[in-house]
């Protein structure tokens, strides 16, 4: 059968710090730098969600990418739009919010929304020259 | 030997509709929504050609991208560039018009007129947002 | 007092056909080539819209986006996305929809809106190379 | 004398929370809703700075851009990049960061290094929809 | 009147070096660094034509965009695309090809071929964050 | 174990002329057209570098990009940004520096760089419409 993909691109607005609380504060320092911050800073975040699977004959898509949005919106943006990682996200309360482990965050929560029947895989820019695909 | 991907990015601009005449139009309302405006709507594709192969090393090129560039507008923008697709591309008299039934359709076409010792990949962009791969 | 502007882009996806009923055929095909496709082609509209004037001192804000966004919304989406710009918006029943005069209508449906206090101009893409500006 | 504008785009990615001490609770949430968020959120900022004057017939320049982007990198970047606008930059102790007031703030800091030979304008962009002009 | 403005996207490729014959080796690496390499470094320029004029009320144009392309291919493409500006092109002979310097001479090619019922304006991107207008 | 690819996109601006000494001037001209002008033209080259790899759970990067950015600043863009490919760059003494042959280039010297832990693949951009990727 004939495989498509089909990609979907949302944003959210969010703010962060990079801290692992098992280290000392030097150690903090050493390893996130100016992203180490105490007071946070942020970033408008580009979620690119790509699921591959066959395409439904009577529709002519492999997933209707409106149903797509409204399942981010409802899953993604609603937990993490304008708000802060560390405080306010449940999933960061003891993970380190790089861009590595908020695409794992991410895909765990999708992943148990979308039918198996779909590849899932996800792409996350934190800027425009740094982001992370998973899987890879 | 070593594989590189040569990629060209070209754009066309045509109307379609999202329908399916095996249904109702209530059923078609309620599976396409606006995009079954009787009357059409458009958009600003951009189409992305990967193909796949070996460096030749008389000319350092895995494919001019100059000769990927002239086929593309012989085989594919001619046909789509400025059209209505549902009306004036044959292909799609029976098909309907989704970014995954476009980039299908170009393939067939496409892979006809390439040399199949280069592996064909095709990105079709229907918005900035919603885009599709084939083959994924 | 300082004179602060406010910027808003929005998009919209159509389909429309350059044509203007009073000449020839022969005369519309000199004048608009491959844009006077009687089965319509399509874009997707970048409009941006420009709000100049006064910060005001309560909210930081000299025009609110999110109430921009929501104007947009239910003045100039609602009638344009997914629309014939020829068959479904009715000030184009008479005027050849080119961007010079999308323009000229969406300034009028939005200058009637917003307050006068705000100086207001528009810039819309037609294509990432083709757009125009209103008031220039 | 021929006037030329001169542009250079920086980035800088900051946390920021709307709000106004003199307001209520409920008054602040009406009118910044998810902007108000006490744990703040953020930013991925665009700085272009745009600055008119005449070509120096010795170098071609108006201002040399390496200059131009060594000044912004220690008077603006310093300042704002990592940092949460309203905790780590003093001029938001009492001034709401809205994207009028941080363009007002970098112009009264930039205007204070260049000189008044050249006239000065900002753009700055908050996100890709939501961007503001000093002086108008 | 109205007054729309009209704008036309195209670029080049060219090589180029930041050079004054009548200055020391020294001084031309300290005004010019590393954009004095003797041996020439290279652009993507992006050229922004803007015409400023009234609607022609039987088209619908300001000015026909295909009409602008064709005459900026004509023009500048032929003389500035895959050129080295320091050698290929007359003009820099004497005049070091700043993105200013540039700027002035295309303004004085086109000033030449365009009605002067339209107000003409330039951008030229160097790169993605220097940039110039002309006249400003 | 679960892998991520990281990515960090850099650019360069550089000269070039594709050329193949062992061919005749006929021959060049004929494969490689405007980019075989003796003067050489040239581009903004974006670099786009992927690394996969698994997180390190004490930082929570797969790969720290300031570190990544440091070392492509050092091993690539030294060597490459404001050069003359053909002329200052010894590995283009002997093959045409085409995309496809500067994504080789990159890859071996980064290859030699990077722990083998990490797979690496390089996308180049030459201009927006032609691009290389490596591996494929």
């Amino acid at each position: 059968m004939k495989k498509i993909a089909v990609f979907r691109k949302e944003h959210f607005n969010a703010a962060h710090r990079l801290h692992n609380a098992t280290l000392s504060d030097a150690k903090n320092a050493e390893l996130f730098g100016k992203c180490n911050n105490p007071n946070y800073h942020g970033h408008n975040y580009e979620l690119i969600v790509k699921l591959t699977g066959e395409v439904n004959p009577e529709t002519g898509y492999v997933y209707d990418t409106k149903e797509l949005s409204k399942l981010l919106k409802e899953n993604i943006l609603e937990r993490f739009d304008h708000k802060n990682l560390n405080l306010d996200v449940p999933e960061f309360k003891s993970i380190n919010p790089t861009a590595e482990n908020i695409v794992l965050v991410i895909y765990d929560i999708l992943r148990a929304q979308i039918d198996t029947r779909y590849e899932l895989n996800l792409r996350l820019y934190e800027t425009e020259r740094n982001f992370v695909e998973y899987p890879a």
